[in-house]
């Protein structure tokens, strides 16, 4: 939509030298190409990142202003950076930009325990935050799959979800008030510290997810909870993956609250044996992993794991257990967590490739995108994994392949692009919780009517009309 | 910011008669003065309301889609409307305008009970939504004072807050999807109706609380939570009001969530004895009333209660009691709600004159904000009473007055003014839910930094580059 930059990469390594670095911190700047280089790219697969000029690592507002007004004023893209730990691409190079990382503005600024918020610079990770808090008895919950590697200002931009979503909401639900970097280097303050407050647009919630595309987080406020409460955990596996999600439509349908819901197919099971000694019952078709959590409110708990024993039973599980064991229930949720490294191990032994896809649809359709995905997998012969955020309909399947095979590469880029359409037709959504960052950039203008894509236009040449932030992503198709 | 529309009152009407009337459906289209006047006010003081051309009570969206394609066609203002029971001027007639109301838009399109959401048309009541979801065990917790009488648009508009909130969050937590007709008529689909989505901007959550000013909202889709359980009620009375905010402060600093923490002060407790038989101790000098919901889980519930009292005890408490009987916590609640009633019947009979503001703050800071009160009802000599949804630290301190002496009126309007200045001053904000609209539309530009108001031009300019929409409100200042 907005017209590329098209600043020449030699001149603006020259304008860096010159008027850039005097303004910047000592150390801040980097040109060595080698550094910057190895900052040049998430997680992604199939995504470019070249043509970096150069690294800043920001370690105060004023780095981050000096870079967005120098790269205002001669047009260079600029592609803000957390942890990288991102797998959508965006926080990618493209070509003549300047890479402007936060990862080293890391501080905690204020825990205000009266007022339950926290106040941190962008750049911290997402556990260090939590394990800060412990002492202070409250908790951060959002847990994206990254909790140990993610950044907040990386989960803010991406509005991150994880495990607990299902209870607890996702990284918008937490922030209160941002301090952002515009394109111009402007500083603006968007929302506030109070529990409540409606002066004014919400300029706050649009900047979570933004995906770097409307300006650079520097300062994030965060609402927090009371310490969490140990959960009750139950598990249930299923002789399939329909039955699973079945027994999710027909769980939350009756009104449980689980703080967990996580569902793992067949080969997940399997490969989770295969890569660590978890003692899953990898003969069964499916596992759900349910928690409840009600540590003062146990009868709660209690409650909910009858409930979801009665929905599993109903859908024909093979087997429903409970543990109240804080040390069997951790086993459980880390072998879950297990389930991305699990994949990594398998894939590297078999051609390197894996595709990580992320549709959210309504949970009551998932027995159905399961029947589809059967159809996708025996069509093509791909192994496809799937873990699942099952009480949010939110599927993660994994597509795998040999990365040195050209055809085995177009196969899998079109049974990533089947499941995203499967998505979208049973009315979700191509992402639930990844972004679209530069993978999926031509999917939304798919899900996207001419409304909404119009607004989208209107909004990003308002805040950034020289398309500098993060051009290439999300906006590239719109 | 934007040029005000000028185009021409009596050429208007011709307009409308000849090019807008043909497009609407039957009897949408009212011109007769009296009609029109009956619609130009919400229930705010001190604002002007005066210079509809005409009303438009939309029936379908394509009634509200063929009013803002002439609007923009002659670059006539338009102001929509909901129940117009705001009470910022919001919804009020500026000079030359079309009302826009969509109060005829009242149906409820799905209840979807497996995912637990519901879709409706804007104009549906939010107390009448509530009903019709009582029979599929569901709710929708947003309360907001006006539940019996305000639509969901117009909470959706505002951002609703209420007495819910302190534990179930505002209306945007609630809404997912939304469909809105743009200034120049089109539609747009924004969000998606599943649990998360992470595509593209958040431009559901932009039209969240802009008043009118970006477009207008035809059909809703809301999350929903299991039927709220039955809570316990305790209440407190205390010596002064400074008392029961550190009592607040002391209790939710210890981990509390409630699911309804409100104050009534000396004067409100007088107040509705005068209006009602409440048997409130009016010799107390505040009171709270806490809520902590847990049908399930009676034992955090009670322990919540225990909590409380120790709490109140220690900040000198003249009196603690609990009720678990739905009867005596509801007649509590209901006095509480008869708060807005009572100060009508004594405004009435003192001159007519209340105004009502609503600052929000760090609930930590509330004992000093009770102080500063004190010193504007010393200096002022005004009658100020206050009810606050205290755990949000949500404060709505009423100034009366006699609205037949304009000394007063100054007096009333300066001591309104210095509330919103000790909010902001306090860390908080000039409004916590009950919106800019008019009203506060020069507090705006106090609230705001400078890079908030360039954003907020920005976007403004973007979506409604003729400025017709809502135009003289929460923008004016900007």
């Amino acid at each position: 939509m907005t017209t590329p930059p098209t600043t020449d990469p030699a001149t603006t390594h020259d304008l860096v030298e010159r008027e850039l670095a005097p303004e910047l911190s000592e150390g801040a700047l980097a040109l060595d190409a080698d550094v910057v280089r190895s900052y040049s790219a998430d997680w992604a697969l199939f995504c470019p990142a070249d043509g970096a000029v150069a690294l800043v690592r920001a370690t105060c507002v004023e780095d981050v202003q000096a870079t967005l007004r120098f790269a205002s004023r001669h047009g260079v893209p600029v592609v803000p950076q957390g942890a990288r730990s991102g797998i959508s691409g965006g926080a990618n190079a493209v070509p003549g930009c300047l890479l402007l990382s936060v990862e080293r503005m890391n501080r905690i600024l204020d825990i205000d325990v009266g007022e339950r918020t926290v106040t941190v610079e962008p750049g911290i990770i997402n556990q260090e935050l939590k394990n800060a808090l412990v002492p202070h008895g409250l908790s951060y919950p959002p847990d994206p799959g990254s909790v140990a590697l993610s950044s907040i200002g990386g989960n803010v931009a991406t509005n991150a979800g994880g495990l607990c979503c299902v209870k607890y909401g996702v990284t918008r639900d937490y922030v209160r008030k941002l301090v952002v970097v515009l394109a111009d280097g402007t500083l603006a303050t968007l929302g506030t510290a109070t529990a409540k407050g409606v002066a004014g647009l919400d300029l706050r919630g649009l900047f979570v997810g933004s995906e770097g595309t409307l300006g650079v987080v520097v300062e994030i406020t965060l609402r927090l909870v009371p310490l969490l409460p140990p959960p009750l955990t139950a598990v249930a596996t299923f002789p399939d993956e329909r039955a699973a999600a079945a027994t999710v439509s027909q769980f939350m349908a009756g009104g449980a609250q689980p703080s967990m819901l996580e569902s793992l197919d067949r080969t997940t099971l399997r490969l989770l044996n295969e890569f660590g000694d978890f003692g899953l019952d990898d003969q069964a078709g499916a596992m759900l992993l349910m928690q409840s959590d009600g540590a003062g409110h146990a009868p709660a708990a209690l409650a909910e794991v009858e409930a979801f024993t009665a929905a599993a039973e109903a859908n024909g599980a093979l087997d429903v257990g409970f543990s109240d064991d804080a040390a069997d229930s951790d086993a459980l949720v880390a072998a879950r967590r297990m389930a991305q490294p699990a994949y990594e191990r398998h894939a590297q032994a078999h051609g390197g490739g894996q595709l990580l896809d992320d549709v959210c649809l309504p949970r009551t359709r998932m027995p159905e995108f399961y029947d589809e995905l059967d159809r996708i997998r025996a069509a093509s012969g791909l192994t496809i994994a799937v873990v699942a955020h099952a009480g949010d309909g939110n599927i993660h399947p994994s597509v795998f392949f040999d990365a040195s095979d050209q055809a085995a590469v177009d196969c899998a880029e079109a049974a990533f692009d089947e499941i995203m359409q499967l998505g979208l037709g049973l009315g979700g959504t191509i992402t639930g919780e990844h972004g679209v960052g530069y993978l999926k950039r031509h999917w939304l203008t798919k899900e996207l009517d001419d409304g909404a894509k119009a607004l989208h236009r209107a909004v990003k040449g308002a805040l950034d009309p020289q398309g500098i932030l993060n051009p290439g992503k999300m906006f590239d198709g719109l």
